[in-house]
Parts: structure tokens; sequence; C-alpha cells
């Protein structure tokens, strides 16, 4: 086997097998072949593509690059992901709604970059939360209270970690095999007996329009399919952030509010399809109309709520805050987001509301960066409401004074007035 | 400016700015921009190509990568240079014939790789011969005997040296835009006021079809000409190697004889029409046909093959060997190659005769390799000879005699008979 040859073929738009492929991870991630041959093959795989028999290899090959994990001694294991969005709660909201319905819920969950936020940043903002537990403790809490979410641990899928920050280093991040691959080498790593995936779409996601989220879906659920884990592909709309919250320590607090019953029309439609669709999987109901029942009553009994605080207790985490969510600490200084017009908002536009947020401190522009918990952004209105001259529609919070005025400018042209009410985008585009 | 959105302007076909492109080859001689993101722009640039102008530019940036040789003071400076063949000694028979005839000759020359020689280990096949003289000494040279010839000295073009070497191991070597700036860069970087370049063109030549090396040879003239150098391209045929030997100390000695006036009628085809033109574009006249009777001329006169050696001895070369190239040593060992038919030879592949060369010791098949001087190949017929049955075709030499028989069948697959005499093809294919 030869790295050249490899590359030639790619440039000639042929098709690399499965012993290639395993060849290039392999190598790679033992670093015997060079991050330049890599790179020169990352971008043949990016101009001329992949075939799905490439993709779904890569994706194997990446996903045994480490340690595979076993978790079917918990059952059936559903695993949940997004493709990242703005104030994007939905894990958190989910997982303790589907453990409270007899679901095993073991589910490793990334940090935020770029505009984007992560669940394990969000579940730090609650003082104690441990989110760095071994694999055993991890499957020990799933067994004792039927749910743990932590951080992506040990060494899963190393292949993967290496080639996406090679693909950021070399404008190859937007590339459907790619991303497609990446995504589903750690969930099959991680454990999952089953995936459901939340493929977000618009301004404020990686899918910028749905074709490219339907054909990213596409792709995944048929390397799901191959791998032998079924796959279920709900595209959601990300044209304005996801409930009322961006930022760590206000999206828990949204978070607890959720638990309780209390989300916004958006949160709730994303929470009672991914929902139903995961109950299907796990064996809990074929009918999805009977899931999304089950579980308005699980809210409604408050269990989701309470798992929720069990979990937190369990990963070590205060619930005293979750009991009494107005001790979370926010940022100190605040401003008030307003428009000199009156009418309908027609546009918040979640990529620029992320980086607002990230801006204030709630992210991350490098990886080594560290985040303010307590900053971020709060929508006192959605897309279709309507204002008056001068009302507030939103709320920015920071620790940092001098950025708050850029930030407020920025906000603002984020945000779109019109004269006629516009229509309200659906949430859920497609189920694949 | 950002070599992110460099490269994502090439993904799209984009055409890059001269900016861009002088601030990718700065950054990437000063390091500053790493191998993997230049691999990943050549990649880009392989499979989207360049326009006439984004070649040009990077010709250019790479040319003033490093030092620029001054040589106007020599005169009017017609540097020679091929594209690369089997068995080229082309530079070594003219460049002395258009010294005699009142050009001054300044030319660095390459080592050689693959199944391609080099004129600088050629020379060194020479005993005592030196390559590497200082710029000031190669200059002094030209002006007290009208000729130097040196291997690539100084710091010249070096963004062009670090770019080649990338390209070869990223499979990105046959690119027209990459293949005509690597060369125009180091003609332009060594001083010449004027090119003539041999574009070689068949199976033992990088340009495999005629339309290839049309192609090459255009996008190099026009760079020529955008560069203020007035370039000609020759393209010649290289489908059998070039005259009888193919090796180091071999090739030496078919110079000597070559400069006595012994000459195969490729060697002469291609050393009249090269030598005409170099003749026309340094003044010395505008009909070529008078200038190929001049160089004629030159080789009845014995003048040039006495040019040749005071080269040898300015540059601290043993000239008896020159004089007496019978005491040039040859390899030890020796095989005939034969074929078991009776006709016509119809083919003497080139690239496998280079192969052979080089796998008997003669070439290098990675850059640090040493080489064996003596080691090589005679020809002992041409394609359209006709042979006997046994009748020795070709001799082997190496001092290796482990790869003396695997050698011998490598060469008998390289030579195909026929019955029909074959039609002879035509050197000179095309002059632009």
């Amino acid at each position: 086997m030869n790295i050249l040859e490899m590359i030639a073929k790619k440039q000639k738009k042929q098709e690399l097998t499965k012993e290639e492929i395993e060849y290039f991870i392999e190598g790679y991630t033992k670093e015997s072949i060079p991050d330049y041959q890599v790179a020169g093959l990352v971008m043949a795989i990016y101009i001329n593509g992949m075939s799905m028999e490439e993709t779904t290899n890569l994706t194997l090959a990446m996903a045994n690059s480490g340690e595979v994990l076993d978790l079917t001694e918990l059952g059936i294991v559903v695993d949940k992901h997004s493709t990242g969005g703005v104030g994007d709660k939905i894990t958190l909201i989910l997982m303790p709604i589907m453990s409270a319905l007899g679901v095993p819920v073991a589910k490793m969950s990334g940090r935020g970059l770029g505009f984007t936020g992560g669940t394990a940043d969000k579940l730090e903002a609650i003082p104690g939360y441990q989110t760095n537990l071994s694999i055993e403790k991890f499957k020990q809490n799933v067994k004792e209270i039927g749910i743990s979410l932590i951080t992506q641990t040990g060494n899963l899928a190393p292949a993967d970690k290496k080639l996406y920050a090679l693909r950021d280093a070399i404008s190859c991040t937007d590339s459907i095999p790619l991303i497609a691959s990446s995504i589903m080498s750690k969930k099959i790593a991680s454990g999952a007996s089953k995936i459901v995936l939340d493929v977000t779409c618009g301004n404020g996601a990686f899918m910028k329009t749905k074709e490219e989220a339907v054909e990213l879906a596409k792709v995944m659920k048929q390397i799901g399919n191959l791998a032998g884990k079924e796959t279920v592909c709900i595209i959601t709309n990300m044209e304005e952030p996801l409930g009322y919250s961006v930022g760590n320590t206000l999206e828990i607090i949204e978070t607890l509010e959720a638990l309780k019953g209390n989300m916004l029309p958006d949160v709730k439609e994303v929470v009672l399809t991914l929902g139903s669709y995961i109950l299907k999987l796990a064996g809990k109901g074929d009918n999805i109309e009977e899931n999304k029942a089950k579980i308005e009553m699980c809210l409604l009994s408050n269990l989701a709520y309470e798992k929720f605080i069990e979990l937190v207790e369990k990963q070590e985490g205060d619930a005293s805050y979750c009991r009494h969510p107005n001790q979370l600490k926010k940022a100190e200084k605040f401003v008030y987001v307003t428009k000199q017009e009156e009418g309908y908002i027609k546009e918040m536009r979640a990529e620029l509301i992320g980086k607002v947020a990230c801006y204030l401190g709630a992210g991350r522009t490098k990886k080594e960066d560290s985040i303010d918990m307590t900053a971020g952004v709060i929508l006192n209105k959605k897309v279709g409401d309507y204002v008056e001259k001068g009302e507030v529609i939103a709320t920015l919070y920071t620790n940092d004074i001098t950025k708050i005025e850029e930030a407020r400018k920025r906000m603002e042209e984020a945000i779109k007035i019109t004269e006629e009410k516009p229509k309200k985008e659906k949430m859920i585009l497609e189920i694949i």
C-alpha cells in the first residue's frame, strides 16, 4: 500500500478500497504518514468527493482507530447528536426525559467552538458538576440511576480528532462525506446501539440549506445502517437561536424551566420529535404521536426534572442551584438591545447571535480559550413577535464592560424588523 | 492576507491575486506557513488549475524567493533547458559548440532523479571536474574562456526547491502550471537573458503526448515573454533514448565522440535545431538553416571539442581522460542484451531503459542516493535497425553482479521487434 498511489487515485476521481482507507487512517494515527501527505489526500477528497462505500469505510476506520466502547450491558442505548447550533440545549432537556421514560442514557457530549456551544461546557455551569468520568464510573452511573452525561473521554476515534484539526487548518470543513464520517465515527466508537441525529439547517448551522442538510442526513443514515446502527435523522430549523438563551449558565436556567414543562414552542417541537423517535428506536413504542404524549405526561409528572437533579447529584454537582436557579450567577454587566422601529421581528440571525455570545465571553474562538460561564444572550422576543419602538428585544450579559457596546451594535444588526407579520417557519423540516 | 481564504478560493476555482501568491510563497519560504497548508493549496491548484496570470505570478514569486543572478555583464546569455529525458547529453555537446561560436555560456544544470539523468552528475564523471563553483568564479570563467557549466548553486529559487519536494511527496508533479513555473522560476533566477527550452515528449519524458508538451511549451513561452525573457520552445521526441548511451561516464564518452563530429542522427538533429535557435536569440544570425551550417562547420573545425577540453581544465577536471576516452573506466561487469527474434527494432522504450540504467546504479531513486558513475546502458542498435536473432542490441554495465540478470530481462522487455521496417519518427515535433 502506498499513500502516493492513493492520492493519485483520488486525483483521478477513482475509488479507494477499504484496505487503502484503513492503511491511511492507521498510518495517520500512528504518524507514519505525515500531515502534508494527508492534507494532499484530504484536499483531493474534498474536491473530488467520496462514494458512499468509501465514506462508510472511512467512518469505520476512524471509529476503530482507538477504543470502541461496548455499552451492550446497559441495554439499547440510543445516542442523540446534533450537528450544532446556537442556543441548542436539547440534549440537556431531552435526555433526562428519556431516562425518566426508561431509556438508558449514556451520552458523551462535546465542547463549544466558534459560534456554537457544547453540552459539556453547559453542564459545567452547574457548580461542582463533573464531566470527566472514567468509562467504568460512566457505565456504573447509568446502571444505578439510568443516566450519565459526560464529555468525550478516553481514546475515542483519535484519527477523527487529528483529521478534524487538519481539515480546519486547510479549509476542508464543509465537505459532506468528511462531516458525516467525523460525526458517525464518534457515535460508533462511543458504543450507541441506535442513533438519532438532529441535523440542523440554516444560517446558525454548518448546513446552510435544506438540500445540504438532507444530503448529509442521507449519508449519515446510510453509514449508520451499513455499520449496523439503526439511525434516524431529523432536519431542524436553525435560522434563529433555539429557545430564549445563548450561553452556558443562561441555558442551564432555561433547561431547568423546560424540565418543569415551561418550554418555548420551538424547543418543545424539537424535544417532542427527537424524543418520540428515540423512544421508538429504544423499543418503547412505535407510534410517534403516542410517544409525544408520553413525553408531555412525563413533563407534567416532574419526573424528568427530578431525574436531572439526580444526575447532577450523581456527578457531584450542587443540586441546590438547580432547585433555586436564581442562585445561578449571571454576568454582572448587562445591556438591553432595542430597535428604533416598531413591527414584527422578521429575523434573529442565529450565527450572528452565536458570535455575539462568543464575543461576550460565552464561547471559544480557539480550542485553548477559556470561557465565561455567566456570559451570553437572553432573547426577550422571538421571530414573529411584535415589538414597540425601543422595546427590549434581547439582553446581553458579560463581565467585560469594554465589549458591551460593540456587542449591542452587532446584536442590533442581527435583528430585522418588518411591517407584515412574517410566516413562522417550521422547526422540523424533514425526517429521514 | 490569509492562507485559508486562498485555499477556499482555489477550491472554488477562483483566481489568486499577485499579492496572495507572493504572500504564500514568502510564507512558505520563511516557514511561517506550514507544509500541510501548502500541501492543501497545491492539491487544489493541481486539481483546479491556474490561469496564465497566476502561473506567471507564481513563477516570479518563486524566482524572487532567493538570489536572482545578474549576468548582464556577460552579454546576451541564452540559457538552454531540457524538461528531462533518457540519454539526454545535449547540453554537454551543444554548449561548447555555442561557446566556440561566440555565445557566452553560463549554465547551471541539475542532477538526475528517477529515470532521467542530470548534466551536473555527468560532468562529475570526468575525474576532478568541479561543478560547485561560487557565482564569482562562475562569471569569471565565462569572461575568461566563454563557458562555465556548474550545478545549481547559491540560494536560487529556494521556494521552488521546497515546493518541488512537496509536490513529489503528494503526487502533484504532473501539473502543467506547476511544472512550467518550477522550470521558469529557476531559469529567471539564474539570470538568463533569453531561453531555449527543449520540451521532451514521449514515454521517456514527463510529457507523454505531444498535446501536453505543446501546452507546457506555450505556458512556459508566455511566462518567459511576460517576464521579459524571449523564449523559444522546441518539442523533441523522447520515445527511445537519445543517442546510444545512458549513464554518466558512458554519456561523457558519447559526448566526446559527438564533439568530434560523430553523432547519431537523432542527437545531431536536436543539437542543430536547438543550437540554431540559440544562435538566433543570441543575435548571431536570423537564418536557421545558415545557423545549422555554422554549427556543422564548427564541428568540422574541432573548435567545440577544444572548447570542451578548455572547460574541463578550467573546472579542474583531468582533461587527459577527455583526450583518451578509453581511459574512462566503465563498470566491470557487463552483459549483452539480445532478442530471440529477427526483424526491425520497433521500440526501445526510453522510460524502461532509463529505469534499467538507474537500477544498474547510474541513477537515484531518492535524492540522497549515491550513484555509480560507471554503470549504464549502451545501445548497440536504435529503433529502425535490423537485427539478427541473438545479435547484440544493447550492453549493460554495472558493478553489482546481483542486478545484472534482472536488468537484462527488463531491458529485453523494453525492446520490441517487428517484421516490417517501422517508420522512423521525427525528432523535432514542433517549434513554439
